[in-house]
């Protein structure tokens, strides 16, 4: 009899291996297949071209609600089961037709034009314009020290984007706040508007524009940005007039905030239909260019995650869900709309994956989640390799799925971003700047995740 | 007398640690300044868009020898302690001022214009050119099957660059063979002439050149490369017209070697001046574009290299010295008469790495040794990541290095390669093409490892 046993646990030893090497044989299978389907077919970066031609994505805007119809109807396309528009209260900023900048008042520099774009959430000025001197700063510390001078005049945040950063999104955090904060410590101070070196890590004349804030109680003053080629012509022709004049005409204005959509596709799972794999990215974009890279591509790699299933007969156990967030950009509306709804339903959130740094080439992913649950993701990386990821690693995920706090693990797509501050928030953020190789290596990274996830769960070790 | 010995031990023991603590601190230092001073200064970029102003690299050009004139001087400049122009007998190729191909004798596309450029090492037509129908293959089995429709055809080599590698490079590697191959399979078979798909990963109507081949006893034959769009339009428009023909004029020539350089420049080590740790690209480049990315980049990365031990105040151990190889696209003469130098000398080469796939993120390292010595490297990871290094791995160096076969190891420097053929060979690879902080960081990858090299060597681990 014990020697039965023993025949018996090697039998199931052996089966046992065998399973897992069949296991792993159909996963690697089903990998090639996913990498190779997105390289040959190219159906995202098509998909995206599509998109790009539609008009932008500005929050509230006729030709955002344009676009969320068409992705609406490319989730029905590819083979949701559901398809819906979930709604949204979103604030609704308008850019207008003027933005302009003119030297005035200097013998040297007279009528000189300096580019400029209003920035999100801006008030307008009058059709006259607001015309002020110009007091350089180079951090709010400066312009604290200067405070005395500051009344009545334009503020000119011109902090540079620090280069020596190996990580981009660590530059852009530091220098992005006197663009987010730079209306309201000049207007502390007794300013009358301000303008904002663009945060780029590109030396061109492009207004990089993206949100700006008031704060309840501080007086309103107009904000625009600049471009990096006028900004350091400006600094150097202050030293040569300090006396020189600016005047800005804005157009922009706040309207009501206005109804909008997330767009949400699902595949339904066989097993686990009330668990949810969420692969996502935000569907508005600023108003210059095409809001390719931010975050057009990160919206079609979602989709794509979907349309891949289908294309590939993937059979999912849990449900596969796609959002497509509104209001990224501004007030991340939403989000918070999607977040609520989530802790509102009896689903649960097994993960959320998000894309939204551009469609570079795959580096890694980063988790934000407990260390287990890290490390059970590690274990694949061996698959994720296929498409290009280096790396897996405890981190934040993204803006929107961030607020889906009662997801097992949020997880964020990291591409790499050596290039994304170049065309971030301007018009340099085209079609024409997306490589469709990067992109669809994306979608390879994030369908190989989901599908591991799906096939694997994140309870077993 | 035992306790002192302990006490001995405790304290060399207590030294040691902090000896390797401090050690690890100044290598800290030093990466960290070596990726600042790339990122900030981007001396690098700007260099490379002198060197892309001087006019095409071609092997035996007039303007490739004045930009070996200005490496000379560039290297000069940065402080080696010798430059020196290593004389190497180049093959001599011209283009000349016609490439042109013209559907013929077709009712339906009579007078279509395709968009063609000479392969290197080609002969030229005839001022009348070459006309001839077109015999359509995407393999040379294909070609050998119909063999018999062969005589006096022009051969269409139509395999497509195949989308569904991760690596690019081996996509490259099978399509390639048309092109270096190609004319030599479509003499054997009678054919007057060959036209070959560009190899490339992006869709557009850019020929891409690079070099053919020619075999002893088979008849020489002229051979041109085709834009992806015009090579689907003709093999469409051979479905409608199968005995469409096309007029090939060419102007291209083989002329006589003649003499050219490898520019050396070299930083002398105090401790083992014959101990040469190098770092090089290739200076030749085809003459479509600007050889920017091939290898314009690579040249100057090697350059910085020592650039940046002048500018730190680094002084080395070993002799750490920049090659540009001369003539790395055609017969690789320069790399092998470096190679014969390094054979003569009394100098060992302690590692020699190579940069020639681009100025695009880095990625990783491939090393040519033995299995301790790549391990003793890769304990460098945590110092090489400072520069966006994600891993080390056995694998080849590079066409020009790894003919040093001297060397203990022989390095390739790998950025990502997803981009890569879309310039690749074109005049898509022109300086606009180069992202400043990409290239930049190369620089940075191959100086930390050079930094490591000479301040550990490869015999400890």
């Amino acid at each position: 009899v014990p020697i039965r046993y023993l025949q018996l646990a090697i039998i199931c030893f052996v089966l046992l291996i065998d399973y897992n090497y069949s296991a792993a044989k159909v996963d690697s299978i089903t990998v090639n297949q996913i990498v190779k389907t997105t390289l040959q077919h190219q159906t995202g970066y098509q998909l995206l071209a599509e998109l790009c031609a539609l008009g932008y994505r500005l929050s509230g805007s006729e030709s955002s609600l344009r676009a969320i119809n068409w992705a609406k109807n490319k989730l029905q396309t590819i083979g949701c089961d559901t398809v819906w528009l979930q709604s949204v209260q979103v604030p609704h900023w308008e850019r207008g037709d003027t933005e302009d900048a003119q030297i005035v008042n200097s013998s040297k520099f007279e009528n000189k034009r300096l580019n400029i774009a209003s920035l999100g959430g801006s008030i307008g000025t009058a059709d006259a314009g607001i015309t002020g001197k110009i007091l350089e700063v180079n951090s709010f510390e400066n312009l604290l020290k200067l405070k005395s001078q500051a009344q009545d005049k334009i503020i000119f945040f011109n902090q540079a984007f620090n280069q020596g950063f190996l990580n981009t999104f660590q530059a852009y955090g530091v220098a992005v706040k006197q663009r987010t904060q730079g209306a309201i410590a000049a207007a502390k101070v007794g300013a009358i508007g301000s303008i904002v070196r663009s945060v780029t890590s590109k030396y061109d004349n492009v207004p990089h524009v993206g949100m700006m804030s008031y704060e309840e109680g501080i007086k309103q003053i107009p904000s625009a940005s600049i471009g990096v080629i006028d900004a350091d012509f400006l600094s150097k022709a202050l030293i040569e007039d300090p006396n020189l004049k600016v005047t800005i005409k804005l157009s922009c204005r706040n309207l009501r905030d206005t109804e909008s959509f997330n767009v949400i596709g699902e595949i339904r799972g066989v097993e686990f239909p009330k668990q949810v794999i969420l692969v996502g990215g935000h569907f508005d974009a600023w108003d210059k260019g095409d809001g390719a890279h931010d975050d057009g591509a990160g919206c079609i790699q979602a989709m794509e995650v979907l349309h891949l299933f289908r294309y590939l007969n993937i059979q999912p156990k849990h449900t596969i869900r796609c959002v497509l967030f509104i209001d990224e950009e501004q007030k991340q509306t939403g989000a918070k709309t999607y977040a609520n709804y989530a802790l509102s339903t009896k689903e649960n959130h097994l993960a959320a994956i998000e894309s939204d740094r551009g469609a570079f080439s795959p580096r890694g992913f980063t988790i934000d989640s407990d260390s287990s649950t890290i490390e059970h993701i590690q274990d694949w990386l061996p698959f994720l390799k296929s498409a290009g990821i280096d790396w897996v690693r405890k981190g934040s995920s993204g803006a929107d799925v961030s607020k889906i706090k009662t997801a097992k693990a949020r997880i964020g797509y990291v591409p790499d971003d050596q290039r994304y501050f170049d065309f971030h928030h301007s018009e340099n953020d085209v079609f024409a700047s997306i490589n469709a190789r990067e992109m669809e290596l994306g979608t390879a990274a994030m369908a190989i995740l989901t599908y591991l996830l799906d096939k694997y769960g994140l309870n077993e070790k």
